[in-house]
């Protein structure tokens, strides 16, 4: 990342501080000058704000016809989970303690003191839990609507909120609550459930790389680093520009650990009772933080064109009055030629100066940003601007082409962050052949990935030093690699 | 609605009881056999099923297009708010209690005993409510937001759950969680906020009608019915079959009391500061009850072709193994005909018997269903059926105008859906010049609307009585009677 940053260094930017003055910091100035989210009254908690949620709601159409394509249908599970559900999975663990939000009262009432206060006459005879993940009451579910082996696959999947108390929250990376997909699919056979939770890996590994243009390593985790219950949790394992990994979606084979506890079983042809096999797979709003930090600059964020809120702005230059029905009816037309090819297209009308209406175009990461003035009508000629290639990006094209030309342009930025994000990601996984080369690594506030043998952090007490030390974790052991190699870093 | 199943009434029907014999019981019947819904192990909850949540994805898709055409931008807010935003509006109402769930601790831990609970130690310094409604944190959102005249219209929806704890839950219609959108718009001028409420009410109007063929009656709450704070409540009240009433979507005039609250003002072009005017508008899961109310028969659920998770079934009558791959070919074949015509369709390939396949296509009230069998192929003649006509549903038609006759045939379900529904509830509503004769009404036994004077029940205490006495509301002032004349009934 640091190469990027370099190239617009000495220059103004529109963010500060840049990535390489204070990372954590220019994160949330991005998103602070996009106007994607901001912190919420309720600590832990965040706003989606429109041109967040925008991209939220391409992400939802994208990736929800590709788990369709699958056969997956969608439903909705309540958000509030009986506390005896988590008790039975509180039995298997020893000091078990959960950060969750508790509902104990259903009323609030004023109290002798006139003060709002929840009222004692309304204590739930049991708490409940708001969903930190909903496998307990979908697997209950499950156990009513599985019979017979006609019934498997049961794929299931909702859109919906879940809450987990955090301490040390960040805006779509860590939040208390967070919107999420959370897949949860039964099968007859282990093999199915094995072939299925890599599937679902596949799915979020194409939609990652080829929707948001987020390169990623899919792997299994560590036993260590499993979802509890799971006998595998398969990852797809970003690299961030500060050289962090980001966990983008995980999809776990739940064994029977899940099928056992809600007793999911079914009449199989041969007329014996058997146990079903799960799986369970999510992707949260986390993903847009890793967006974000995947590909925003110094000047703001960068939206790749496929889940770009809008793949082009048109801004029109307004100086002389008598020119501005012209202008407008012009820009008119061309969003209307951009709009019949798909292209989503915004005309800024607004009346801000031309250059503030650039400078929050930039901010925003729009892909696109078509200048169109008097005098560009009158040449017949427009000139167009890539987001990602600084001054570089600039097109210029006669009235006639532009709507192809365009069009080819958000193929091609499509494909060049990508191309840029992976290079980076790759040049910044370096391979290790001992826990001295790992170490003298992180010792030297190096960031970036390390991959060495699987064999060396095995039980290695000098491994969980190293981890403890400077907040190295193992983030996956990368399908590439058969399993062998372990890739280690920090993370978010 | 008596007349619609008495033509039934001595066949043997796929629900029991019928609708004559116990409303109640006949639409939770519909709502199991068509395998919509179902309770959740969370007392008041419920499970939306695969078949249910298509309906809502249906509703959704549509609505959202249609608010988008208003320029309303979604976005999402915290699920929790803190107690001190309800204490504000506690403050005006005396007795204030609200059912609702509150969270009081943030984390889950094992007792001296070993038993899960509630941890004391992370009891939280205010109680957070999940969320009724989000006018309040909306309204603070607003606040920051919202700084000059150009700021405005602001006009957000987010499409989320809400909580408000039931007493007597029914399923979609009254329980304690449900799904809906919930749009906050804020104006400059007062006239510009009452035009918009009333035209986001016109936009269910149209929405309800158009898509869901629910006739409704739009018009305005009386005082006592309007949403507290609002200065007007407009409300789409549609019809059951049993006669009650079902408020089908509410938009509301805040006027300034929410901007007040919450302090949401813009400096305006001359200068001065000066306190916004905000409404809010909802359409709900409850939607989906009030679906299955209007049209769903003896034989369950009739689903309107717009709003139909499946549009079609192919019913393939399999009876000798060698046609079967034959006639599986060619049913893939229309499949693909249909959808290349945007119809929504589905091949039943299980290897239930062909009845069962019919029934169950009958029951989930698939509008139109095409059985291919050898007879067929061979004859080249199929036979389609559509789900609202009983026996005088079918229609014979040539391989070759198949699809064309079919895409026909939904576009004239769809309107005679509506049709019916809006003749039955314009029979069911009659007019009366007392409330003797309301009285004489109600004592009788009868259900329907009435419509009579405003001012006949305006301070009435023998109105008052007779709400009491037989459970009848006010529904509104339809716009249609210019404001004098009241609709009352009994109500869901």
């Amino acid at each position: 990342m640091a190469e990027a940053a370099k190239t617009i260094k000495n220059a103004k930017t529109a963010i500060t501080p840049t990535r390489d003055e204070n990372f954590p910091e220019w994160y949330q100035n991005v998103i602070k000058a996009a106007d994607m989210a901001e912190n919420a009254p309720v600590r832990g908690c965040m706003i989606i704000k429109p041109y967040g949620y925008a991209v939220w709601e391409n992400i939802q159409k994208h990736f929800d016809k590709m788990i369709k394509a699958e056969e997956v249908q969608n439903a909705y599970f309540p958000l509030l989970i009986p506390m005896s559900y988590i008790a039975k999975e509180a039995d298997h663990i020893d000091g078990f303690a959960k950060e969750c939000a508790v509902v104990t009262h259903h009323r609030l009432a004023k109290n002798e003191k006139g003060e709002l206060a929840a009222d004692p006459a309304s204590v739930l005879a049991e708490p409940l839990i708001i969903r930190p993940t909903s496998e307990t009451i979908i697997g209950e579910a499950m156990h009513n609507w599985v019979q017979s082996y006609r019934d498997l696959p049961l794929k299931l999947n909702q859109w919906c909120n879940v809450m987990r108390w955090e301490m040390r929250p960040r805006i779509f990376l860590r939040t208390s609550e967070f919107l999420w997909q959370e897949g949860h699919n039964a099968f007859a056979t282990a093999d199915e459930a094995d072939k299925d939770a890599r599937r679902m890996l596949e799915a979020y590994r194409e939609f990652l790389e080829d929707y948001l243009a987020i390169p990623v390593i899919p792997g299994a985790k560590t036993p260590d680093e499993r979802f509890p219950g799971a006998i595998e949790t398969y990852t797809v394992e970003a690299f961030m520009q500060d050289g962090k990994a980001l966990q983008a979606a995980t999809s776990h084979n739940l064994g029977q650990t899940f099928a056992k506890s809600s007793d999911i079983k079914y009449l199989d042809k041969d007329g014996t009772q058997k146990l079903a096999w799960t799986t369970s797979w999510g992707m949260s709003t986390r993903t847009i933080g890793g967006l974000i930090m995947t590909h925003a600059d110094d000047d703001g964020m960068i939206m790749p064109p496929r889940v770009a809120p809008h793949q082009v702005i048109i801004l029109p230059f307004l100086k002389d009055d008598a020119d501005t029905p012209a202008i407008l009816e012009f820009c008119d037309k061309i969003q209307k030629e951009l709009r019949a090819k798909d292209i989503s297209v915004q005309v800024d009308k607004s009346d801000a100066r031309s250059s503030d209406k650039m400078w929050a175009a930039i901010k925003k990461g729009v892909p696109i940003r078509l200048e169109v003035g008097a005098r560009e009508i009158a040449e017949g000629q427009l000139t167009f601007t890539r987001r990602d290639l600084g001054k570089d990006g600039k097109t210029k094209v006669s009235v006639a082409e532009c709507v192809d030309k365009i069009s080819e342009a958000l193929v091609q930025m499509q494909a060049d962050l990508y191309n840029k994000a992976k290079a980076r990601m790759m040049a910044g996984i370096k391979d290790v052949s001992s826990l001295k080369e790992a170490r003298d690594f992180f010792a030297g506030e190096n960031t970036g990935g390390l991959r060495l043998d699987y064999s060396l952090i095995q039980g290695s007490e000098e491994f969980a030093k190293l981890k403890a030390e400077f907040a190295v974790t193992t983030r996956c052991l990368p399908f590439a690699d058969g399993g062998t190699k372990v890739i280690i870093s920090k993370a978010y």
